[in-house]
């Protein structure tokens, strides 16, 4: 079975913004078993959008139109799929007075627009929105002499993951015949992409039958395997060989297989432990600790610390003596080692972190060149600390020196 | 005249990859006065290819096709877009020579495969590739009786980039009528996305020639005009009177005017000031840091600060009492005004800022709901200090905070 998703929405055809419904809908889609085909945008055009819909519909089994669904005179999904596939829209009139409903509740006047919002398509399901007020529709229709699904579902993203997991994917699961799918998803930090696949492809090429996906980018290469079998069992056992293998080759690179970020890692670790963490940035200015703390329920392990951008700061608040920053500057192993050392004392954390380097683009020396990052890790009795040249552009050195600093808490704790 | 954008390649029929070239190609196209109708993604399969390809030459003036131009069996646009149009493709002698070269020069031998790349469709010009081997086409033709172009491009981004640069943007404006466009982005802080579209919609409504999008997200919503006239004056007149009226009516809530993030705006206020600035953030956990360091040269006005997520590490570095943190809770207004008031005066900086909330999901009580979040600026005179309740999950509760202390630095400079 193949699918065609078709965003609607003159926004995505702009330089501005991209449709990211549709990753969602993909992985959802190949959960069950199910093949994107065709992606496609179309604007707020009732001409181009129901050509668009005759062609989606004609050459795939499901259609999953996403957008255009709102009270505005730009919403024209439900009509142009009425003219695409010839059959009428009826106002349902108990989801009308479910609006005038809403609106009184709220002492507002409907505006006339917002009735077409009660349009359905003949033969089709309504699906209840619970987080707007947008219905969905569900229709299985004959279409050049095949039957096919249409599916309209609402654009805003957390409105259309609602939507399918509460309405779709059961419904989708009944049609579609029955396949084990097993997944697995190893992560692994600071390797360069060309030596990860380098090493790996030899190994995942071996098993045609599962389908290895490789992604690089901000310090992690991730790879993605997807296999189908007759039964669960097998599915899983197929995928987890591979992984084993994978895992064999790049040893304690790999810090997840369920799906974790860094971070989150970090953080389990952190717990099982018991221990605290603290950190002492300078040219990441405060990514490490906002990572850290993007993860729900970091205040049990995280304590917080210092973005030390200044001299006076590293001195003030990581007690980094003046002479050391004379003697070696503020990119030096010293300066490194002394921000996490001291920054672990004064908070009394058990491990402490400390980053310093030059994130240009300006600020580099022929010693000291854009891209030089120091980072320390201490936990009060082993120390850790590198030297790094990362290359790319200043968003692209802080990330990576995030991620060592992430990565080299980890095997500490390790 | 409208476009296509067909991004060829099954990678980007996963969860994983999205096609981005065809944001740089819509911004290229509209600078022409080309507008893109239709945007579609297939994969390297025969009869999908051919199929959507005869769709996007139907439906469109000019239909863009990237990637597919390798030398893999995957590769196949070439064959498709042959068979699509029903003409013929064309080994190019020269095309063919000059790569035996190549691989010669390199001592290497040329895979058999490698010789479908000087396949050329009849008709076609020759698109050289600058960065890469695979050459481009620019094709002319009749098809149901219309003209329309179409092009072939290669699908890595920087080839990709490169050739429409040097071998297409001339070649397609000599086809459209010859159109000046001005553009214009107007940024705005903190404004909900409804708000603002209900106070500017009765504006811009009134200049049905200017292309208004409102891009809402992440604490911002910003207003992109863009106009076509005969004359470039004509156009910014147009354009500039719009920006001007929307400008009047959102008042101060627009802090730019020429592309620049909220970070940058602030950069500028201090360095115009000779202000410098410092943070001490609880529930952020140093992303305004990371905000304020993601821009070059921010050490210039920022010294840094502190993420004090513990309550120790209130006291310990921006001296909150412990009283006052049992009196009155760390998310507090008093604990947000001392944070800010200490921080400045403890890093001897100009202006301080303290920000304290209950980020979620959890932590939440009926008194301090999660999405709490009060923020403080000081600049040792005057000092501000908000609540705000954020709906929505950690992530987008920290952005808005984030946003939030942002624009109030930014107002206390104006």
């Amino acid at each position: 079975m193949i699918a065609e998703i078709i965003a609607v929405g003159s926004e995505m055809l702009t330089p501005y913004r991209q449709d990211t419904n549709s990753l969602f809908l993909t992985g959802a889609l190949n959960d069950l078993g199910i093949s994107v085909a065709f992606k496609t945008v179309v604007g707020d055009n009732r001409a181009q959008l129901t050509g668009a819909a005759r062609t989606a519909v004609g050459r795939t089994d499901i259609a999953i139109f996403m957008g255009g669904l709102g009270p505005t005179e730009d919403d024209v999904t439900r009509e142009c799929l009425a003219e695409a596939l010839e059959i009428e829209l009826k106002r349902d009139h108990s989801l009308l007075t479910a609006m005038y409903k809403r609106f009184a509740e709220r002492r507002m006047q409907m505006p006339e627009n917002n009735a077409q919002q009660a349009d359905v398509l003949s033969g089709a399901t309504v699906l209840p929105n619970s987080r707007g007020s947008a219905p969905g529709q569900w229709l299985d229709i004959e279409f050049e002499g095949r039957s096919r699904i249409v599916l309209l579902l609402p654009g805003p993203p957390h409105e259309l993951q609602e939507m399918w997991k509460l309405q779709c994917v059961e419904r989708v699961r009944a049609k579609v015949p029955p396949a084990a799918i097993a997944t697995c998803v190893l992560k692994t930090a600071l390797l360069p992409e060309s030596a990860a696949d380098a090493r790996t492809a030899p190994i995942y090429k071996k098993y045609p039958n599962i389908e290895t996906t490789v992604l690089a980018g901000q310090g992690q290469v991730e790879f993605h395997l997807r296999t189908t079998a007759p039964t669960l069992e097998e599915a899983q056992l197929a995928v987890d060989r591979l992984a084993g293998e994978l895992e064999d080759e790049l040893g304690d690179a790999v810090f997840s297989s369920a799906g974790e970020s860094l971070e989150e890692i970090v953080g389990y670790y952190l717990q099982m432990r018991n221990a605290t963490l603290a950190v002492a940035e300078s040219c990441t200015g405060g990514m490490i600790a906002e990572r850290i703390t993007s993860v729900a329920g970091s205040s049990r392990y995280f304590l917080g610390g210092a973005v030390v951008y200044s001299s006076e700061l590293k001195t003030l608040f990581a007690d980094v003596p003046p002479l050391m920053l004379e003697a070696h500057g503020a990119v030096s192993k010293e300066v490194a080692l002394a921000l996490a050392e001291n920054i672990r004392d004064i908070c009394n954390a058990d491990i402490g972190v400390g980053v310093t380097g030059v994130a240009g683009p300006g600020g580099g020396t022929e010693e000291k060149p854009v891209g030089l990052v120091w980072v320390a890790v201490s936990d009060g009795r082993k120390q850790d600390v590198v030297q790094r040249r990362f290359p790319g552009d200043r968003e692209r050195i802080r990330r990576w020196a995030s991620q060592q600093a992430l990565d080299m808490v980890r095997r500490m704790l390790m």
